[in-house]
């Protein structure tokens, strides 16, 4: 049986979350996330924004929270400026297309894009003659961290928040792997490390993921922006993403954030995910990209990478045209000392 | 605190799932349904559907999973036959018209139709000089049992099932309920009650569901009919319903049909209604439509209402021109049987 | 050669509009509907709507025209409110439900709908419970005249608008026919006879047909309520509306507006059309509904039916359960007095 | 009064369609395209394709055209491939992706991609372990000529039709300038040069142009692939593209296909859009792309862009980081001799 770096949700959910789920399983409440545990949740999530106004939303999965924020905010001619890379453009089967709306895809070797090219597009698409011919850039994805692992800094963040507003254009970040940013944003920017109240301030709706944070499953969507809030219920209910018993995502969330578990439990994997970079960085083994989070992308040989392979298991990524692969390692909430021990020691012998 | 009767998925799920879960909590698994608890729920569905050669796939939720269906069936220009009342129809904000198509309503005062409905409706629609100008009926779409908490008999459902055949439409079962309208065929039909069997055999496609059955959420899509089989995991994926912890649907379910769970716990419920339905009929009290499964409708007068209210929650369905009020009581899994024992009590003093 | 009286579509244009298409053919103009030809007609058709500042577009045909307006107006979770007789819910192919919204049909014997069931459908929406749940009633669709002949009153047509901006829930009025509306409401109500400039005062967006009124092809959309006006063309265009030679519908629209050319051309056929009437009821002959525009749905039997299909084409309506068959007649702007002296002679002997 | 050059939708139509127009104003058909016109002309583009198998159905515009074919073609979870600056990629405002479909957009530098790429892409697809999270590539769309006015050759054609047919893929060609194509062919390729034909035998569905090439307006999809053929005409109806008087388009279609009018009106243009380049050449002037069609793309400095503009209409396509223009200069069926030769003169004098 291999020890798995695939991904991070190949366990279940935080003990917590599971002795909670259990603790409250017989207690009844009404349906579709107006129970009094969502209410709590809500009311954590909010104080840990700083920002009492926010309107804080539970979904089940990614996918799903996307395909819902994006159609709630767009109208049918406008599009969604994205990286190349970016979850939506890649990995979710065209949801969003399905939804009605292009993705405005902006090339992006790490996974970032930059405030100005959010500028660019915008001023390019109104000063184009033909602009009724063209998609009209409606609002901006960002993920944080990225796909390929990396984080915006305050500067960066905050730059495409100031060329969105003034442009109209709302900011939305897939925070699928937030926690795991956050914490990388302490250890990488130190004083000037990015908080959930910065998100809360700078966007105009993102998401605090949970599914690969901890929880059994669960996105928590907040909305900062007055206008994108409206009937926002109906979205998720048309976009099949209001879960009956909602009460599961609100033990969960409430688990999470009710003393700074979600960021404690990040921050050990940010940790694990370094001692797995430094063992390769000592081999001289290079990466693919320079990640700061939860995952690690080196790119290894075949006799590298079929070593490796005999007790982890891990994602191939991109193959290399001199023949190497670009791989994925992905730490976790989850993921034991002993496992990246054994790990690293592996790496060593390579 | 009142005692809730509004809805089968008040509670979280059976004592035996909650144990699954926990005891697999940190065990590693791959992601999306593709893990060997998933694969062992399917082998035990297939096994209670007498078919080895059906499709078995895992969704989280209700309406998400007719989304789905409906969606991987139709052709653009193809809409969808179903009850007036049905589901999609009135209670999953327009998912299926945001999909693309138009449901095509069939009156129906009992949330049935009939063999006779379907095979006019596709006629008519063909006969029509003008058909190319009009949607074309391109699958049915019952529910079993259906939202007023009826069931077909063997006889009405191989009807619409040949009906569909001779046209080429295929037939599609919600089952959210399956369980308890499967517990019900027991005690209405004797022995010509409707089995899992007899789905896997009269449908194309048809689902079976957790959320309102014992599991914390999930349903079991079985797809019987060999050519809507390609592809429907693309469609999970872009309706945002594959789950990234797949496992969680996979363990339920095994949970659930390992050694008849599933319907062991509906036959509690039928049995709990059948109660609350003999304690308001010694009352003299109507009902709006002849339920035999967990669901109950007496017709209640503003007093008989308010008094019910004092200690329980049930839900409003239909007020009727004379000032009273049709309402739902709704048992399930979980409905302990001193609940109902204060029910009846509080029905006898009306 | 039979003589048809299946449609207003079955001959060309106006010899005027034939003549202009003509003189200015070699013409050159830029494209997409932003030449002088169309300039032109805008200004026309505002000064024959009293109102400067109404937006005026040009489409090709009705269905692209009903979902063009519908998809600008509505937001994803929203539906249309329309007769159940209504042409976007039975002859368009689900065009609207394509485009994402559910069609909320009001049941409706003569094709007309009322104030009272827009009230009761928007206040019952937020009434209700669980109106998340459902699709919000985002808009009314009416046509005038009706798919059965039948137009509104001064009072009903200020009713229905009345409700609608209480509610404030956009009034679009499918003017496919609007002529021979305009035509015998003044017939029919007199000094009260509804005009353009009524129109333009109680809708938010309605359109003036040309397709069947005279015009080759061809619909001006007329947007009163400057909600609705922003970024409209990026609509048309997405929506495949927007004509490489938009000249050709802004020299059309020109000749129909320049001198009352298109109320005139009404006239005649709604004059047309009450002869034919009147022959059918001087024989005792019934009608399915009693329209005053160009249609005339007389009931015949049989042996009337086969009687008149020897020289003349007319469209099956409807089969009564008594066997007999409600057709109709449809005179337009090309229909020749002597065509119609024949016809009424075929009446006079059956 | 400037000369325009901005581009082939400028003028009315051909003058012998014009005649044909006003001569059959007044008679009588049956709409929809189902009238005898419309069965003349599909006879003739049959004959015209060598193929009395295909199917042919007339619609209004490209856009139209286009977004009905894909949307017929298309599974929900399928894409279309098409060159980075394909029209459906850049200038159709999202129709594509508005029915529901992501456009997998593939680099090029002169409008055309390489049989290669599909393959690589089709393979690169079903190879991904995660291609059930991907959009499946499920048809290819070209040009002909591109957008950059540039042909495939009769052996690039071929390839690409090969790896299509390989993968089970269908081919699709937008025809819009399809006529300046085949004339550009005969010079570019000689014996070798693409006929109506090879389309017809290379393809799964291609249209033939009209709006650019002589007809007031109108595009003629031709479907070769028996497995695209049921039904097409409700997605006709349900794309808006059904024209009420269709015999319009047949009248029109007839006209150009009935002696060869379509071909010969295009080769005119291509004489004098050679004769453009031709004069460019002389100055050492160069070009964007080296376009053999009816599109001429010389490459302007300030003071040269402005001496052109003072007599002549043409087109902004490039703004180059060295401050000069690319421009677009277009001939069409109606571009007359003396306005080449002024503009020769003036390129001349520059």
């Amino acid at each position: 049986m291999k020890t798995l770096f695939t991904s991070d949700y190949c366990e279940g959910a935080l003990p917590r979350i599971m002795q909670r789920l259990q603790d409250t399983n017989m207690v009844q409440t009404i349906g579709y996330g107006e129970d009094e545990y969502c209410a709590e949740a809500r009311r954590l999530i909010r104080s840990a924004c700083g920002r009492q106004d926010v309107d804080v939303h539970f979904l089940v999965g990614g996918t799903q929270t996307n395909t819902t924020v994006i159609t709630s905010v767009l109208k049918p001619y406008q599009g969604v400026l994205c990286a190349e890379s970016g979850h939506i453009n890649v990995h979710e089967t065209g949801a969003i297309e399905h939804g009605g709306h292009k993705i405005l895809a902006l090339p992006s070797p790490d996974g970032k894009i930059t405030a100005k090219q959010v500028d660019d597009a915008v001023k390019g698409h109104f000063d184009d003659e033909n602009h009724e011919h063209m998609v009209m850039p409606g609002m901006v994805y960002i993920s944080f961290p990225t796909e390929s692992g990396t984080i915006y800094s305050r500067r960066e963040l905050t730059d495409i928040s100031d060329v969105c507003h003034r442009h109209g254009v709302p900011l939305f970040v897939d925070g699928a792997r937030l926690g795991y940013g956050l914490a990388a944003s302490e250890l990488v920017h130190g004083r000037d490390a990015l908080s959930l109240a910065d998100f809360a301030r700078l966007t105009d709706v993102f998401y605090i993921g949970g599914t690969k944070q901890g929880a059994l499953f669960g996105e928590a969507v907040v909305i900062t922006n007055d206008a994108l809030k409206a009937n926002f219920r109906y979205c998720i209910k048309q976009g099949g993403g209001m879960l009956a018993k909602g009460r599961l995502l609100g033990v969960q969330f409430a688990a999470l954030f009710e003393d700074g578990l979600y960021l404690d439990a990040s921050r050990g994997a940010v940790r694990q995910a370094a001692r797995i970079r430094e063992a390769f960085e000592a081999k001289g083994i290079g990466f693919l990209v320079d990640s700061p989070t939860n995952q690690v992308f080196p790119i290894l040989n075949e006799g590298q990478k079929a070593a490796m392979a005999e007790s982890f298991g891990f994602e191939t990524w991109q193959k290399l045209p001199d023949g190497r692969t670009g791989v994925r390692f992905c730490t976790s909430w989850a993921t034991p000392e002993a496992n990246v021990d054994a790990l690293v020691k592996a790496i060593e012998t390579l």
